[in-house]
């Protein structure tokens, strides 16, 4: 009997609405296709239109009951007459907090028929295989700090930026670093860090990686970069590269270059994960609700049938069919690796084919991206 | 009668002792070719090799006699046997911090004869000319934050790390980006920002630019741009940025990645500037010491010559010749702005014939570079 999964979408803002139809269709087609799981879909429709209406974007315990579902698929926030530290502190940030979904993991890697702007991985574009582990908990993203005093217009005003980093959320995200590195062919980590620069916490980021280190010994080879320098060896030497895993900051910074690097920001998926599975696991495209393309009908939706690609493995492993990291042996509940699996080919297939959104050099609309990515998991 | 400037080398570690040597034979010969202005150097072992005999850096009272020089010239620190943060905390950053040098001048082109890792930019180099200036004196590096219980083995171990702005230090910095973008071509400048994640330090960030931004309405053409999509908007389109103004870290990581576009961090200057001229500003290359190469006769001293450029650009100022931002009309002290203005042409006429080291893709040492930008300077 086929498996049902209660997905609940938030399209959000701009083309987070496109997106999200798009990627509801994709994942409907899918499960036609293989007949062995079911997606039912709810849609909440925290916005910033509805926040000016009302005044907030999740309605009291609204975060909360995102716990009854088996995952979130979001599209994206913001928008320019809404204060983005507004919009991102009311929705995006508690949940990805609040859910536990503590690791961000962003692979990077350049389509078929796309081109990279380096012209070396425009010659081989198998130089670029990356996957960003993000902390997604803590760090930078604390939230803690203040203004004083809080008019802001005194001559003597002060403010602060607390990043906050603790020996639990820093063992636990190598440690989940560590274990995608062993999935990976090269089994390579890098650990990217500003320790020469911010002597507390990053000092302690870093002391605990090797500490982490000697439990993979022999299995994973690792090293070490300061964030600056690691932004030279992605344009550089990005073939080697392989997994990735830094703070919060470090990696929002590193995973826009990379999405850049590999062609276009369009295309770049991401998972925010709670590994331990008790909570709902988070899935939306890195780019944001980009107003200047809004409602045209020529948003990306690469990103977004990525994300929702990763959102159906990481369901395949509902069970308990995978490690603690979420990563599945074989198909997984209802062949959901296989499933996977199709739309990602699905997608190369449609790329390669030159069916492609105008920031990849093509002149499809979202439609018919759409369109042919469906059809494509017909065939 | 020529005017004599007292510099002060700080050769520091690895490479940095090389290209120091190379920079000043190249103001030697700068210096005897137009005579009408000397250097007198001195040199400082201030070094990791230093450390480890005697326990520091700087002697006590070390940086404060500094005050007594024109200038800084820096090469670089940090040596794999010294943890970073305390190389760097003993030296570079209280350099910085002590004698005011709030504005980090960063620009970045692509020479004649080198060639961008960006394709549209090995197509087109004059797509990328950018000026970055870094906040130098406070945010993310103000070095306040612990480490709590301080063994850090405490499963309960908790650090952080505290990013500190002052509306003081936000203005002075965005004044100092105005008006050096009023000296450029394009005049615009654009702002790099992370509030929306960072809800404290970096909102206030934003409220003062639009303040100081008023004052140059009509004269200087402004956006602003989140950190993570500052990277993309550098890779996919490089032409529509000019003047940047970013925090200590963002910039940081900002200008690592603009020299790695522009084609080598080895290329890359940078000028610590005390725009008040009360202090001595210090002039350095922004790439490190690089222990894989040091001592090899390989390093790259283009960016010790365009620093020292710099230098000597902004010591043709030092007679009140220039408006408050430092930027000289004229020839200034002893016509030193045609004096920086040989040297550069000397390094782009050297690049353009081809001696270049092995980052930028030739085969020329550092001795056989400086010798040929020694004799550019004299023709
Ligand atoms: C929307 C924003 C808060 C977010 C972040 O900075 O985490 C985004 O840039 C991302 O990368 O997911
Ligand atoms: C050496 C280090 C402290 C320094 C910094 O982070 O400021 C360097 O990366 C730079 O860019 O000048």
């Amino acid at each position: 009997m086929a498996r049902t999964f209660n997905i609940v979408c938030i399209p959000g803002d701009g083309i987070g609405v496109d997106i999200t139809e798009a990627a509801v269709q994709v994942l409907t087609t899918l499960e036609k296709t293989f007949g062995t799981f079911n997606f039912k879909f709810d849609t909440l429709d925290w916005s910033s239109k509805k926040y000016r209406e009302r005044g907030y974007y999740a309605p009291e315990g609204g975060i909360e009951a995102l716990k009854k579902y088996d995952a979130i698929y979001f599209g994206a926030v913001g928008w320019p007459d809404v204060p983005d530290h507004i919009s991102l502190w009311q929705m995006i940030l508690p949940i990805r907090t609040t859910l536990n979904q503590y690791a961000n993991v962003r692979p990077t890697r350049i389509l078929p028929g796309t081109v990279s702007p380096l012209s070396g991985c425009a010659a081989d574009p198998s130089a670029l295989d990356w996957v960003i582990v993000r902390e997604n908990s803590e760090g930078e993203y604390s939230g803690h700090g203040g203004v004083t005093p809080s008019s802001a217009h005194a001559a003597h005003t002060v403010a602060t930026e607390v990043s906050i980093f603790t020996r639990a959320g820093i063992e636990r995200i190598f440690r989940f670093a560590f274990e995608t590195a062993l999935t990976r062919p090269r089994k390579l980590l890098t650990m990217v860090t500003k320790s020469n620069a911010q002597r507390h916490g990053m000092v302690l980021w870093d002391a605990i990686f090797y500490e982490v280190a000697k439990e993979y010994e022999g299995r994973v080879k690792y090293d070490k970069m300061l964030v600056d320098a690691m932004t030279v060896r992605m344009v550089m030497r990005p073939q080697s590269l392989d997994t990735i895993v830094a703070t919060n900051l470090h990696a929002d910074i590193l995973s826009d270059l990379a999405a850049a690097l590999s062609g276009s920001i369009g295309i770049a998926p991401s998972s925010n994960l709670d590994p331990t599975r008790e909570f709902p696991s988070m899935f939306e495209p890195i780019h944001g609700s980009a107003p200047d393309i809004a409602g045209q009908g020529i948003a990306n939706p690469i990103g977004a049938f990525w994300s929702a690609a990763e959102m159906v493995r990481w369901l395949a492993g509902a069970d308990g069919a995978s490690n603690s990291e979420g990563i599945v042996q074989g198909g997984g509940v209802g062949n959901m690796v296989q499933a996977a699996d199709c739309l990602m080919q699905a997608i190369a297939n449609v790329t390669e084919k030159g069916v492609k959104t105008r920031d990849l050099g093509g002149q499809s609309g979202t439609k018919a991206v759409t369109d042919a990515v469906c059809e494509e998991i017909g065939n």
